[in-house]
């Protein structure tokens, strides 16, 4: 029996508040309203930035919510107004929306888009589709969205604008992580620092993000690649992909852009920060070349934060810059990627470090927070 | 008689220590030694930067100094294996060095040179010739050499690297600025910040740099150009050169960047900061445009002091960075400099609104501590 135009009861994981374990509950998901799309979620990554949102330390959360950001699924029904989707579709929800019209997306030096919820509202994710409403309940209670997606839900609607069809052959347990960490540390190379061939590079942070900024600095034809975390356990995975010397600043009696610069004959090309704390950002800034050194901020500090850059150090020719989903304009660039994934061009495989039933939410929140997983992708 | 070879008994401006005005002594200049060059600096501007050198606050200032770095003169005698300079030669010292040779040289990226002492001492500017010795002596004492020009002297010792030949025609009490703050300010917009035609700009700080910076986006086809100024008296200078709208801070309840955002629709293109100070650093960044905004340093800020950037900004795609002798290579550059002026493509006597006899260097320095002068042109 066709559920098109009907509500759909089916699994979700709420967060009732910030810092509870997630609820795996009923939900009720309405239909698309006009322009909108009810997409059934195959697999969804986990994230940092989901844990983020639910931290005790982040004031700003809007509850209860469905997290989830980094999702692949089939298109279930569309609303009125959708021309370019139809139900079975392969799809990507997107974070970063590509409306193809606002000013944002008719300039080529950037990728944000006017419909990001977040140009308006910086300070939360947590927030209710563009009209205002939501499409969750749950236990009568309404359920507010998050970053347009909630793909920690076994349905979810998004708007037209936040989703992309994808190659009807991709595996949704691997492409889903183009939805966030692999276009982000892979983009943050490629567009954002723009590594060049033969140049010299260092990568903070060996988590999905920055494992894959591994794989983009490798693509760019680095000649030399540092992969830097405190964790040893990352370092045999950092050089399958890519990193030619992995370092541990906690082996160091001097500081790790100190190592890094002696290392480098005055310091990397580029430096790319996947770990979301000012300090190694300052660690990342410090140890570029001058003159022309690159620092690009991936990871997102916490509690609004801010970098001290000496006016001296741009002075010097060193530049820093960030990326936002790195780099890419949504819609023209997952399915190329996809594409590329399906050509073999990078192991996003590799990545992928565990696989497990939806219902295991909260053992893969434990498995990042411990540093045991790269990521962990649930299944419906 | 020859002065070839021999020490030169001439006038300079002597700085014995930190907080005092200067004084006019009779020094001794030695003959240049091999790969330097002596000059007769016919004119010479004042800069901020002289005056931080002397200033109370700047505990690092190596005394007594000659200081100077923008001038313009004419060869007197070469050193041994110079080659490229003769007597009679109009020359332009530079503060940036560029040797050709050296890794940065050879990298189109940056006009930073291995010859400039800062790379090696990024503390201060006062510091002796390449071998370790100084040229200059007065009353029996070894006086510091200033960013490798050292032009508030009749006579200076320079290596042939921190020399350019311009063309024989220059009026050199006007090009005299081209060996720093035009060069600086006019470079920030086309090098630094590459204003675009048909883009938005607002330059911060109106004195030489500033208004050589409004220049620069003139020149790049700005449409609109906002200056602003706590100093209402720039403002006429400013339109002249090319700003459209000016603004006072003091006129307005809200911060000026609020203003200014406002103003342009969401922030400008493009905005320069010319002051040197770290809370207007932080205004200029945040009145850029999400996306693609351009923050561009010019001002150095007094004792380390860093600037305040927020990780979001960054990756709401704002840039910052920051010019260094507006990012000319300086050999290939000034005499292109000196040429477009001599041709007329750019109006740099309006920034010249004083031309005192050198002994009047106290005055001019006045003039500037007092906001009355845009560059004030000291004639020997």
């Amino acid at each position: 029996m066709s559920t098109v135009g009907k509500v759909i009861k089916c699994k979700a994981a709420i967060a009732w508040e910030a810092g509870n374990p997630f609820s795996i509950e009923e939900v009720e998901v309405a239909p698309p309203k006009e322009h909108e799309i009810r997409v059934k979620i195959v697999a969804t990554g986990v994230c940092r930035t989901d844990a983020h949102a639910v931290s005790l330390s982040f004031k700003e959360g809007l509850f209860p919510v469905i997290l989830g950001h980094e999702g692949a699924g089939i298109v279930e029904s569309t609303g009125p107004g959708v021309t370019t989707f139809k139900p079975g579709d392969k799809v990507i929800p997107l974070y970063v929306p590509q409306c193809g019209q606002c000013k944002f997306c008719l300039n080529p030096k950037t990728n944000l888009c006017e419909k990001i919820s977040k140009i308006k509202t910086p300070i939360s994710d947590q927030d209710l589709m563009p009209d205002g409403t939501s499409r969750f309940t749950c236990k009568g209670k309404q359920i507010y969205h998050f970053m347009g997606t909630s793909t920690f839900s076994e349905y979810t609607v998004v708007a037209e604008t936040s989703l992309v069809k994808i190659d009807a052959a991709a595996p949704l347990d691997k492409v889903c992580l183009m939805g966030c960490g692999f276009s982000t540390g892979y983009g943050s190379a490629l567009n954002t620092a723009k590594v060049e061939p033969g140049s010299t590079c260092a990568v903070f942070g060996l988590g999905g993000v920055g494992l894959s900024a591994v794989i983009g600095c490798k693509a760019a034809g680095a000649s030399r690649i540092f992969a830097i975390d405190i964790n040893n356990n990352k370092f045999s995975l950092a050089k399958q992909l890519g990193a030619t010397d992995c370092l541990n600043p906690q082996d160091f009696k001097k500081p790790i852009q100190e190592v890094i610069t002696e290392m480098s004959n005055g310091g990397v090309d580029f430096a790319i920060e996947c770990v979301g704390n000012v300090a190694v950002m300052k660690a990342a800034l410090e140890c570029i070349m001058v003159g022309w050194g690159t620092c690009t901020i991936v990871g997102v500090a916490p509690g609004g934060q801010s970098i001290p850059v000496s006016p001296m150090q741009l002075i010097m020719g060193k530049k820093i810059n960030a990326t936002f989903f790195g780099g890419w304009k949504s819609v023209d660039s997952i399915p190329k990627l996809v594409s590329d994934y399906m050509g073999k061009k990078f192991n996003l495989d590799a990545l992928v470090t565990y696989t497990l039933p939806f219902d295991k939410i909260n053992d893969a929140f434990d498995l990042m927070y411990e540093g045991k997983s790269i990521r962990t992708v649930l299944v419906f």
